[in-house]
């Protein structure tokens, strides 16, 4: 890992300001040969000139350099501030990877930073989810991670295992000491204090899963119920086209909407009935694989028509176990639906008439805070817990778990050690194993180029 | 124009880095404010967070100050890096508006670079023209305008004139003096000096006028020559449906392709024959308005086949004072046509097979030199002239030929006085006139933001 990598850290395309970063041994070098800065000031912005091999001026740059030890991968660093311009930023790419420097891997940068200690993996993880946000509350959430407010925690829950591994270990070493019984009972309530914290962090897993993607928010219902005008409404632009014709979606359509606290994925599918029409059927059979992955499903029912048989078949399995909400649509007509006694009855209902502003208003609230309900909205989160770490944590839950069930029985103490020794490795994996590479390169191959 | 103006000076999609400018009085005040930043060291980079008017930390943060005086602007700036997520630059940009800032125009910080004195207006161009280059040629040119190659020859030759004008000047005050014959003998001489320089200049901007534009490079002949398929061939991209059935093009298609020295735009046309279908017949119309606005023709005939008469009618009128190659295609295929004695005999001609890959390289070449042949190519400009440039420098060279046939009769010298002037001031303008509000503000709405 000695070679020097450059990577462009903006986008592509015309605009004021391009970045180009450079990490590695060679950095001081270049700032010589490509900018005439042989000695430059740490940290400053140096206003200089880019020269290529072939001695042509390529632009006017700012170049700040970045002392080995106190740059973000702590190796030698240039960024280098150029002209929006492609043309500009490639001939400067090539003409660093001329001079040496081979193209930085995803994430390449960030990987270095943490090979060489200067964040952890939580910390690195907080850094793509940074890029990644969608929303204010997956916004705050990645900074404290930054912060290092999972990672000190992880610390924590470490160090006390390891006190309950001394105590048995010294349980074991001196039986004759005679207060056994005593002793056990108090390693057994501690290490039950420190399950109970990690059941606490998987939990924020779960709650805090839903600030860090695109929720899957699935309209359903039989034809001509009004589902594509509800998406349109919600999304605020005409995508779906809307037809009198029952069966005018075929294709499910989807979109992408930030409500606030959530983001969600809209799915306007195909209307649910008996249909011998094969582009039809195939339709309604995406719409049920549609449900089996939503997280909030939207049955939409007209409300001016009486109960649909049809959606008791397929629906009624699908929503089990799952968010949902009834839409009861085209509340400005006569009511002529009879829900009582159906499984419908059973969750949270809405009406809604799409000629109606607050309606479509309320509906969104009522998506949100359904989304929300587990996430204890009010309550600020310190930290968050994504899939991978939330993976590890159970992993150590079910290692503590396991030693407490062996020190409960005397005889069998000793084999609690393997398991808390297991647990305070699981917990490291979460902050970071550097030998782990097929991890480690999963999770950095999801980073973008240029961080 | 006291006011803060701050926009995002990279592109707004996900990636490592995003860059928000800020420029203007209160810069001070919001490194403070938002950074926690009250005495920033100038140039320097500062790893601190940016907190939100409503306290939370929206992103950690490379904070740049710049000085007033010292800035790209004259003003007070700061440059932020943030995080390339565009849910944080759009937060951290509508927190500024929110603290007062202004969204800048497209333009507006080279725009106040130019007002606060820091560059003229031939290098606030330069600057959108390196930003836009499409070529090696057009960004060295840019550099050079950049560093003032420009202003400086402009500069130089208003003093010339001014020297003329102050001679001229003495001469009326102090007729007695008799030295009158080779004195204006001399003024003319200087001037038509000045003349062949302003001369020099328009044509550099005609040179140089290749090397800043897509040049249009139009496709035209019989139906089934091969037009479609040498277009694919020179753009590399199977763009152009290519079929035996005559009349297959009917819209042009055009593609944008970089040749090295220049980038061109390349166009298919519908081939030119009789016809009574309305569809082709408009399709043909079209080849005949791209004729008239091409910077090159290539005029693609079948060589297995006689000369089609068809020819002669309209591209013989439309190429006329063009450049254009002919281009004989199919050259594996056996020779039947005769073009001696045809107007097509006159222009450069070159023989092809689509089946040989050198075949295009060769017909590239030869577009590339052709459309540089007026380029000095191997001779460096040290400067561009652009096209508002250009009809200035015409404007001067009128006015101080006026001035010199006046000076010629000695009853009008005084008469020379106001043309010189004019003469003077329409350099000026090249170099930048305050007040001529409507043309900077067209000249600088073609900017991009945060530039």
């Amino acid at each position: 890992m000695t070679d020097t990598i450059v990577a462009l850290a903006t986008p592509n395309s015309q605009s004021a300001l391009g970045i180009i970063r450079v990490s590695g041994n060679r950095v001081l070098e270049f700032c010589e040969k490509t900018c005439g800065t042989p000695c430059p000031i740490p940290r400053y912005a140096h206003l200089t000139k880019y020269t290529s091999l072939e001695q042509d001026i390529l632009d006017q740059v700012i170049l700040v350099y970045y002392e080995k030890g106190k740059s973000f991968t702590a190796e030698s660093c240039m960024e280098l501030s150029c002209h929006g311009n492609p043309f500009i930023l490639e001939g400067i790419l090539n003409d660093l990877i001329q001079r040496g420097c081979r193209l930085a891997n995803p994430g390449e940068f960030t990987y270095r930073a943490f090979q060489n200690g200067k964040i952890d993996l939580t910390q690195a993880e907080a850094v793509a989810d940074l890029i990644g946000a969608k929303n204010k509350q997956a916004l705050l959430l990645a900074n404290k991670n930054l912060e290092g407010n999972l990672s000190t925690k992880i610390g924590i829950l470490q160090t006390s295992i390891l006190r309950q591994h001394s105590n048995i270990e010294a349980f074991i070493d001196f039986p004759e000491d005679d207060i056994g019984e005593e002793k056990t009972a108090h390693i057994i309530t501690n290490l039950q204090g420190i399950c109970s914290e990690l059941s606490d962090l998987i939990e924020i897993g779960k709650k805090t899963d839903a600030f860090n993607r695109n929720l899957k928010v699935v309209l359903v219902g039989p034809p001509n119920a009004g589902k594509s005008s509800i998406f349109n409404k919600i999304i605020g632009v005409d995508r779906a086209i809307i037809d009198q014709e029952p069966g005018t979606t075929r294709d499910f359509i989807d979109y992408n909407i930030n409500l606030g606290k959530v983001s969600i994925q809209l799915y306007d599918t195909a209307g649910i009935r008996e249909t011998d029409q094969e582009i039809e059927r195939q339709g309604i059979e995406r719409t049920y694989q549609l449900i089996k992955d939503a997280d909030l499903v939207l049955v939409v029912l007209d409300r001016s028509l009486p109960y649909p048989s049809i959606i008791d078949h397929e629906i009624k399995n699908g929503i089990k176990d799952k968010k949902s909400i009834l839409v009861l649509n085209k509340s400005d007509l006569q009511n002529k639906i009879n829900i009582l006694g159906s499984y419908l009855d059973e969750i949270p209902k809405t009406e809604l008439s799409v000629t109606k502003e607050d309606s479509i208003q309320d509906l969104t609230n009522q998506i949100t805070s359904c989304l929300l309900e587990d996430s204890l909205l009010d309550n600020e989160f310190n930290l968050s817990v994504n899939l991978r770490q939330s993976n590890a944590l159970s992993k150590a839950l079910v290692c503590i778990q396991n030693s407490i069930e062996n020190i409960k029985l005397e005889e069998t103490i000793e084999f609690a050690i393997p398991d808390l020794k297991e647990s305070i490795s699981l917990l490291g994996e979460i902050v970071g194993s550097k030998d782990n590479e097929d991890m480690l390169d999963l999770l950095f191959s999801n980073f973008c180029i240029g961080k």
